[in-house]
């Protein structure tokens, strides 16, 4: 039995998350399908991280073991042949046979996008938040200051969450204006790493965040609210479309910094 | 009586083109329909290009006479609330009550997106020609100059067309890299400024030029084909999902080079 690393890009747009569902669409059901004919039996694919309905991905990180011999080049043409155009692998690769997407991973990059253009272009729709006004980055990066180390996260944490404790280790919260694009839209992302992340973690930062920025919220309330532990103070959460996770990193490994160039 | 100058943007994936018809879906029959409800009565939109099915546009001009005294920037409002997501008006504007936006245009800016990365990319994908190799920009740049100048184009243009007259001048025809985008994907863009364009015109050459590049025409070929004016000796269309209107020039205008920068 071979474990098998795979690279997967989608937008998540038409899907209802990562996760296996009874009654909806979901990015690890087309995967493990696809793997599955290929195997010849049912197969179960992990992914780094499980991403919500809607929140995309530029490089997933999943794991599979396979019985089946076929070469890893194969392996990618193969499944992008029977994946829809909205899902995609870009890499498969042999791992150590006790790699675990997942429960090995050490760190991931998300990046959240803004259109900050009166007019939300068609172009990007899918794939941003239209906040449709131009935003204070400085105030913006002042305020993200406060989440970076390590600390209790439960105020930002989404409900419906099982996990075994609420502390994460942030080592990077930025803002940048992308460059030019050939859609002329002025985008605004916040990229933030970290060693995990809870659920609706960034989309919560980000909606509290724009709180901040807007005058709402003092800069200083970022600290407060994670000394408070208490969900009901943080902002609203920002919509799934502005998410992308953008790398995964293990043991030894740089992250990726897709996207960040070429 | 008041005739309305509007910019459009739209991808146009999910349209049978610009041009109203019958048993399909078009961006005129939706401009059209939106702009009726608030006159109270039938319009008719006139728009720079008649776009072909399939093919985007970054700054579509149109024009239509309006009896109503809604302000201009009330009724792009009003119209991006009646408009799907796919279609926006970026601008409107007072023009003088004889314009009009096909027959007054002067110059017009397309560009052709070629992705050349070998997975095609979810993010990219409606908007691209996944040719997934790389490209020689020096050889197809060097055959792209025989396009500059006044000819006639009768070789490169589709089918179904009954114009007066098939020449046209190109003002530039040039190939470039586009800077690195957030989806970190390889793209290679073809501008082409000209007087007009024929049906299928700018996708005719662009599929004639990936032939010269390949090696599979010399490059001296694309003289040849203006003069002999014989389509079935050009190359096979290019995608639409590639094209993009991207600038309408009037009298007195400079192109607007949107997409190029901000």
């Amino acid at each position: 039995v071979r474990t098998i690393r795979l690279t997967l890009q989608y937008d998540g747009t038409d899907y209802a998350g990562w996760q296996r569902q009874d009654n909806a669409r979901s990015i690890q059901a087309i995967v493990e399908d696809a793997i599955a004919e290929i195997e010849g039996k049912p197969v179960t694919v992990m992914a780094a991280g499980r991403t919500d309905a809607g929140v995309h991905a530029l490089a997933q990180v999943a794991s599979v073991r396979l019985a089946h011999g076929i070469a890893c080049d194969a392996l990618v043409r193969a499944l992008n042949a029977r994946f829809p155009h909205d899902i995609r692998v870009t890499g498969a690769a042999e791992a150590e046979e006790s790699f675990h997407a997942r429960f090995d991973a050490v760190g991931k990059l998300y990046r959240y996008r803004l259109l900050l253009d009166p007019v939300a272009s068609p172009f990007e729709r899918r794939f941003v938040w239209h906040v449709a006004r131009p935003l204070d980055l400085a105030r913006l990066d002042l305020a993200s200051a406060g989440l970076v180390g390590t600390h209790d996260f439960a105020a930002f944490q989404g409900s419906r969450s099982a996990v075994r404790t609420t502390v994460r280790t942030i080592v990077s919260a930025e803002w940048a204006i992308e460059p030019a694009s050939p859609w002329s839209s002025r985008v605004a992302v916040f990229s933030i790493e970290g060693s995990g992340f809870l659920r609706h973690m960034v989309r919560t930062i980000v909606g509290t965040l724009l709180e901040v920025e807007g005058g709402r919220r003092p800069a200083e309330e970022i600290a407060g609210l994670l000394r408070a532990r208490n969900r009901t103070r943080a902002g609203p959460t920002a919509p799934a479309r502005g998410l992308v996770l953008a790398a995964v990193r293990y043991p030894g490994e740089r992250p990726s910094e897709l996207g960040q160039g070429r």
